[in-house]
């Protein structure tokens, strides 16, 4: 019998011709034709005021974190259950990590946690949008209006999600916060192997954020024959990624549709084929969100205890089915637990221990569906 | 007549083929199948103790500014007349740059000048072997070791180039210095469109350094066994490029002796065409350097003065021939020149005015180059 991977890239059939195309336009080094393809289709679908492709959401935070002027001791409220690269963007700036718990139906930071957590050296509030599902960015929003914070989503998971405002609202997740983060990581709904960028909805930030991304150098002004020569004006880095990255996603961003679309029947499927397990009391599916829209970038299932989890993840694995835990909270850490000024928090512990990821990716059909979740099932009930 | 670029990227012909292969694999984030193919090539072919394919030479840097450990108000040492990548790289950990002039008789840092530099604050030296024309390593590791200080060689231009030394050995510059940075910008003999390398030489950072690329986890250890799970243990950033890119990489890297043979070729072309007008004293072209092999990463000319420089390029341009300046000195510029704290560099500054790039790619052919040459002589000879 075949096995499942957990993850496996899907070609949509015009990569390989559109990594041509941008080495026949002569140059395929970063800002090519592809790259401003992507940032035109970006700008225009989900209406960042700037998009700018990074080589990595990791990248995209970093430009964030340089772009909202973090400095030595400045505190950053995040939460804790998410990827290293959310706190070492700002860790690198000289940032504090101040960690928040995560909601009880849902690995998202719990809103109502983060305003104790706000001390005179707050600078910015970073909500990660977990498996594409929406943090109620109203409440956050006004949170760092009040407390006059910066806002940075993010929106590693969230490409194609929505949040569902109270006034019926519908505002893309990346487009809220004053920046935003995406990645294109190889297990995203559509991917580059490595990619990301950086959304910018505060006019602000665009002209210093081109700046940073060119090494610090006033190079994109040049280009657009702004200046007659350029120089180095800032501090920066190489953020943008070479073209044949932009021609690869520019080959997944025209067939988003189809892939949500899919990516959503399989999503489907594993709820409806695990639903039985919930009435039992085995296991926790992803709850209703009224205020966000479903992504399908991730099924995950919370498992009442660790001890389980890891025997499923054995019994799957002897099957052939490859499923992943997700992250270690940072508070807990090797890098960091010293460093935890907060408490307990109980919840980010708990989807640490118990939350576990199934196979998803665009190639997985309803014979797969209906073997992963019968081997879920054969697992709970002998 | 058609126009003659400054550079053309240039496809060996196996890199789409190589790119379905990755994403066949089933993995085309980073470290998949052929980033440690390019990496043992690198290892095998000149010595690196541990190479790490990067998003950039600019990541390569930044990593060695991390793994150097350089903390805020230490100080480097590096030339002024170089990109600026080389300076931000230590500026975004908190150095103080330590500008040193180039040599009289090329672009390189002027090794006798670099002792006066040294302060007790001094905790590196980072050459730039500027047109693959190697620095004087002998000279600088020398330098180094009686002072105590890590050497970072800047080999964005530096693939396989080789060092002579005065006992008849010969080098692969990036093997020398404690750590290296190479780029493979669409630019350079080998090229992946953006891209880079950091060499690793020294084995004490041979740990850290793989923890560091991977968002400061022990991500590495886990893949190999060496630890049950991973978690975040340091800083770091994502600095490891998607397998796309390892793959058009390696590629290019297969027909590395044709590249290097063709490049030559035409660096050799360039220099017996102009030698005339060196001889009537017209400009000056690079000169034989015995302690160095010429990688035909570039061909620059420099002229014998700003104004005559500013009149070639139109020249050139006016018959369709795109040349190109190069670095302007980074003591003067927008961003440093208050912070710079030393003197004069007159010799970057004369590099800064008066070289100039002409055209170098691999598909330049015999016909291309009498155009050039002859619109060059044009110019001087009425």
């Amino acid at each position: 019998m075949n096995s499942i991977p957990f993850n496996k890239p899907y070609l949509t059939g015009k990569e390989g011709h559109y990594i041509y195309q941008a080495v026949l336009s002569g140059k395929i080094s970063g800002d090519g034709v592809f790259t401003k393809k992507c940032h035109t289709f970006f700008e225009q679908k989900y209406g960042f005021k700037k998009s700018l492709l990074t080589t990595s959401c990791t990248d995209a935070l970093e430009m964030a974190a340089i772009l909202i002027n973090i400095q030595p001791g400045d505190e950053v409220i995040m939460p804790s259950y998410t990827f290293v690269s959310t706190s070492n963007a700002f860790v690198l700036r000289g940032a504090h990590i101040v960690f928040c718990d995560s909601r009880t139906d849902h690995p998202g930071m719990d809103e109502d946690a983060i305003e104790a957590l706000i001390t005179p050296r707050t600078k910015a509030i970073v909500p990660v949008h977990y498996a594409g599902i929406a943090c109620d960015m109203d409440k956050i929003m006004d949170i760092a209006q009040r407390h006059n914070l910066f806002v940075v989503e993010d929106a590693a998971q969230a490409i194609d999600a929505y949040y569902l405002g109270k006034d019926g609202s519908k505002r893309p997740l990346g487009s809220i916060g004053h920046l935003a983060a995406f990645s294109f990581h190889e297990t995203k709904n559509i991917m580059s192997g490595e990619g990301g960028m950086l959304a910018i909805n505060d006019d602000r930030f665009v002209d210093r954020a081109e700046i940073i991304r060119e090494k610090g150098t006033n190079r994109s002004k040049f280009f657009r024959g702004e200046v007659d020569k350029y120089g180095w004006v800032d501090i920066g880095s190489s953020f943008l990624p070479s073209d044949i990255i932009a021609a690869f996603l520019y080959a997944q961003l025209e067939n988003l549709d189809d892939i949500q679309r899919k990516r959503m029947q399989i999503w489907t499927s594993y709820y409806n084929g695990l639903k039985e397990l919930q009435d039992n009391g085995f296991l926790k599916l992803p709850p209703a969100t009224p205020y966000s829209t479903n992504n399908a970038h991730m099924f995950y299932i919370i498992l009442n205890d660790a001890d389980t989890r890891a025997k499923l993840i054995d019994h799957l694995k002897a099957n052939g089915i490859y499923s992943v835990f997700h992250y270690l909270s940072l508070h807990k850490s090797p890098f960091y637990a010293s460093k935890h000024t907060g408490g307990e928090l109980p919840n980010s512990d708990h989807y640490m221990d118990c939350l576990l990821r199934l196979p998803m990716f665009y190639e997985l059909e309803p014979a797969d569906m209906d073997r992963i979740t019968g081997t879920i099932k054969s697992f709970f009930i002998k």
